[in-house]
């Protein structure tokens, strides 16, 4: 499996933070975007932050999905499904899907604090049903907060990774922990996302009322668990 | 307003844990059940475990609700609205209910890793459908272990408080920080209570794969918060 990593909708602030964190871990990103001059740009912007060591390009999203097997998606979540059906024909078999992508009510007008209920039961079980067979879906990073993705310190929180492929989990897991201060949790099967998607609501509502812009979760009560890499 | 707590289903591991915390933080609580006699009994083990200070009694639901202002739900979700509607003429008036039931699959045969989609959003807001004009209902303490409350350490997590009165939520939040270990967080509104019903589904899954008994969350990313005491 190649270790590229494209992040589709990656010009978005919880796309870029992903990328620049990964970029600095030494992995090799590219920056999906609808435009593909944008992303290319986005890259170009994170290169000269990081320095000559990143690998980061951009390229447009279909062009990013058929380049490698590992997939994150951060899309608004009303271009969640045109894009899925756009992608179809371009995943490589045995891809992997992270999906970070929350149904937020403001996809339909609504408050940012609020969830859609989605008929499949969360957004990456919406994804599950539009990629071809063969092709993981995995959920995680819905409740890391963007603005801390971006900044410069540790993200101090756990990524809930939930899907029905085992190895797919474990792959997720380890690049979530690639990140400083974040620990991968297994969250179950796929249909577990929709707690994901309704805590980030939650946590979007958290910051509002305490002035944050930060918040995120750790599960405690786990002493089962190693420690957290800072 | 008086200071006694009535905790209603109070038998239960919930129930118990909760009595158990706040008798030992020298609050008056008053252990509700549908029999007198096993409340009584539960009261008075509670007793001979705390020692001679201890405030707690038992008495049946009905006498329990109306004998104070400061109400506790922790029954089972299948005896949720029976209770209520038994215990509708018992109100005080200005009572704050809090309900720290989640409707659990298992209320109807399923799992303890998903939740009942209630009508009416959550076990909560089912409740303030219930209760009499002027009773506030307040969602919390649905996401700390009773395993944890049984127990004698610092709980080390935090409780996320919801309702639609500041006052009730004032008052609750107080309540919740009087168990060591334990940071009360605004939640919002009672309708945020769903979220709080799922994350509980979502733990119990997490205590089964990592064998564990005791998980609970904190919010992170919070700078401005006061320390949690211990």
């Amino acid at each position: 499996m190649s270790r590229k990593i494209a992040i589709l909708g990656g010009t978005g602030p919880a796309g870029t933070g992903l990328a620049l964190r990964w970029t600095r871990a030494g992995e090799s990103i590219i920056i999906g975007s609808r435009d593909a001059k944008r992303a290319q740009e986005t890259a170009a912007a994170m290169a000269s932050k990081i320095g000559s060591a990143a690998r980061v390009e951009g390229m447009d999203n279909v062009a990013a999905c058929a380049a490698t097997d590992i997939l994150v998606f951060t899309v608004p979540f009303e271009g969640h499904a045109t894009l899925l059906k756009q992608l179809k024909p371009h995943f490589r078999p045995g891809s992997i899907l992270i999906d970070a992508t929350v149904p937020l009510e403001t996809s339909v007008g609504g408050r940012a604090t609020r969830t859609l209920a989605i008929w499949a039961g969360s957004a990456p079980q919406q994804a599950a049903e539009l990629v071809p067979d063969g092709v993981s879906v995995v959920a995680a990073f819905q409740n890391v907060s963007a603005e801390v993705l971006n900044g410069e310190g540790s993200a101090e929180c756990d990524v809930i990774v939930c899907s029905d492929d085992k190895r797919a989990k474990t792959i997720v897991s380890e690049l979530a922990e690639k990140i400083p201060g974040v620990r991968a949790i297994d969250g179950g099967k796929l249909e577990n996302a929709r707690v994901l998607e309704e805590l980030t609501a939650l946590l979007i509502g958290i910051n509002i009322r305490y002035k944050a812009h930060g918040a995120g979760i750790r599960v405690t009560g786990l002493p089962g668990l190693t420690n957290v890499r800072s």
